[in-house]
């Protein structure tokens, strides 16, 4: 059993969302002794909007989901644990088209209404008799009150369950919308071995739900980094079962915008399970020519082994900030170039600031929360990336023999 | 101390070069004890072409060199070892400037004909006042012999002193050519924190060498990486005395093999060293749309923190190379994919292969060399890239405390 992560969140409370019901199991899939497959009930009428890896060989579940996504509706959804169902052929799409039908059958729905997630180990075929096997059961105990059960169902290496709540008025109507996420390795933009579902009694239709996921996740999980690396099954999937009976043409700004926080805190929750993640490092960058080039600078400041290595040791390294700033091939001049590590401005327009005080910034470098900002002194544009470090722990996670 | 790398190359015999000499010393520009500067003293006449970081912050030397590669002219070379004058404004400036001009003092020459080289930290001030005072003691025991104490004088962070040499015939003339090489961390295509120098005692002109060295380099060291981070300093230089007096305008075959032998024997030592590196990585990447796209499919799992940690924990986890081909972005199918371990494919055509052989695989991964095969099944491009495993060690170098 991993330890906890420093940096873990508390789950929030968790109210129920109408229209959504869950259940949670050990299917054995591939852990004993904990639970790994999740169903997730919902509502006739869900609509559903989703996003996906950009890697060029996605899991068969990614294949599914983007097919049914066409659909635009949503009955139920399968996650399981342990096995990704990644590079596995043939067997692997009848992997997910047995499962669909299987969850189907039991709720009286078209497969092509049923999603699903795999996450856990690439290029093993996934043993799906047992998720068809242990359907029926999970469905007798959908409860709407097992949030915590699914999002401790859906993990991995995870080391704490990940949830964010909030409410938003639409049309005069209060909504919930509620998500769970599971990381916590090869985590990059674009994506990541991340699973993240959101959900909302709010009634809107696909099209609408697909806009406002798409803008989210470019704000929240596409702006975070744990190791570069992109996997092959990321999928955020967002469901509005539209028991709220809202007006469907109502003004969508509060609820973008708590659907955008919903997003953003559960990315930073990845993030913070970050695998080996001792510190969580947030990037300021300032002063590029546009906001595109900034999000570039602050990812490859996120990405750079170098940073996180340093970050790691409370090194308040900035010489291998430049480095990575110059190293992200965007617009950059050494000689306009500004540094500041917790709030304290170590280099100024290409040189170290001499006799700046260093005390504050070596008590920075020892807390858990780092905050790098970078001024490229060039223009009005501004992003952020967030990412963790890079430790021992990381190695020994990644590093150690498959068992 | 660092711990030899395990990986280590034993040094060559190095003939003299004719037109080239050497001294180092120890000049206490930050190390104690140790040799940090290296002054090559070249023949009048020498012609010299350089190759540098594309990174967006280079350091002073950096711009030093490129403004005095105009005249293609040069007498000697400087380097010191320990500080990078990197970020370091008009004293960066300065200090190239000074250091320049004291060399060209002491051997009749103009300043845009010296050649500097500096690695190590970032951001300080380099203390060139101590560089200018060690000159005149190095300028007077300058000798043909000293390949080993410049290949020494030049390194950082390295465990062991890279050169590497060869002959080579033009136009009916045998000439030499050796290299020098540092590294060894912050290393990536486009250069990384190394600085390679090449001598030769052929007369070719400027404008020739520089053809060589840009196509020798991207067959070299812009096929290996460390760590992905690239270096604001990255430097080779290729320096030709014409002391062997060959015709000028011979056939370059033969002499450009041989310059290539060079180059990647340097750059394959450099990753042999990579910071914390166990086991030396070969990626073939082959059935690509085209050279290019097997290049950076072959960079991205050299790249891939996941493949990289797996081989250091000795596990022969396609998986996680099925992810980082996907994750590059080139072409691929994932239902073409073929993936082979030490010569044994263990996935073929999308889909692992049903009782492959395991032992000669496990076998392999406990040695030094790995090597993965990748099989894109698209068309004919193939490609190769070098690379070592992510270990603890990289940790413990790169995540203490600045001292």
């Amino acid at each position: 059993m991993p330890t906890l992560s420093p940096l873990a969140a508390e789950l929030p409370e968790l109210p129920p969302v109408a229209g959504v019901r869950f259940a949670a199991a050990a299917a054995g899939i591939r852990y004993q002794g904990r639970t790994d497959l999740v169903l997730a009930e919902l509502a006739p009428g869900t609509t559903v909007a989703g996003v996906f890896t950009r890697n060029r060989c996605p899991g068969a579940p990614i294949d599914w989901c983007r097919a049914a996504l066409a659909g635009g509706r949503a009955r139920a959804l399968v996650v399981n644990a342990g096995n990704a169902n990644v590079f596995t052929g043939a067997a692997g799409r009848e992997a997910t088209r047995a499962t669909a039908e299987a969850a189907a059958a039991l709720l009286g729905a078209d497969p092509g209404e049923i999603f699903l997630g795999s996450t856990g180990v690439i290029g093993e075929v996934l043993p799906y008799a047992r998720i068809v096997a242990a359907l029926p059961a999970l469905h007798a105990r959908l409860s709407a009150d097992a949030w915590v059960d699914a999002a401790r169902g859906i993990m991995t290496t995870d080391t704490f369950p990940k949830a964010s709540t909030r409410t938003a008025t639409l049309g005069g109507t209060t909504v919930r919308i509620t998500g769970i996420a599971k990381g916590s390795g090869m985590i990059a933009p674009d994506m990541a071995t991340m699973l993240c579902f959101v959900f909302t009694d709010a009634a809107l239709p696909a099209p609408v739900l697909q806009a406002l996921l798409g803008a989210g996740t470019a704000a929240s999980f596409n702006r975070t980094t744990v190791d570069s690396d992109t996997s092959t099954s990321d999928t955020v999937l967002l469901f509005a079962t539209g028991a709220a009976a809202n007006d469907p043409t109502a003004e969508l700004g509060d609820f973008a915008a708590a659907l955008n926080e919903v997003l953003l805190d559960l990315a930073l929750q990845v993030v913070r399970d970050g695998e080996g993640a001792q510190k969580f490092i947030r990037i300021d960058v300032g002063g590029a020519v546009d906001d595109a080039s900034a999000q570039r600078v602050a990812l490859a400041v996120a990405n750079s082994p170098l940073v996180k290595t340093a970050i790691a040791g409370e090194d308040a390294n900035w010489g291998r900030i430049v480095m990575a700033v110059g190293k992200a091939g965007e617009p950059a001049d050494r000689d306009l170039l500004s540094i500041a590590v917790g709030g304290t401005w170590m280099a100024r327009r290409g040189g170290v600031v001499p006799d700046y005080d260093e005390a504050p910034v070596v008590a920075h470098m020892r807390g858990r929360d780092i905050h790098i900002e970078i001024d490229l002194g060039l223009g009005h544009g501004r992003n952020t990336a967030w990412t963790c470090d890079l430790t021992h722990g990381y190695i020994d996670i990644n590093g150690s023999y498959r068992s």
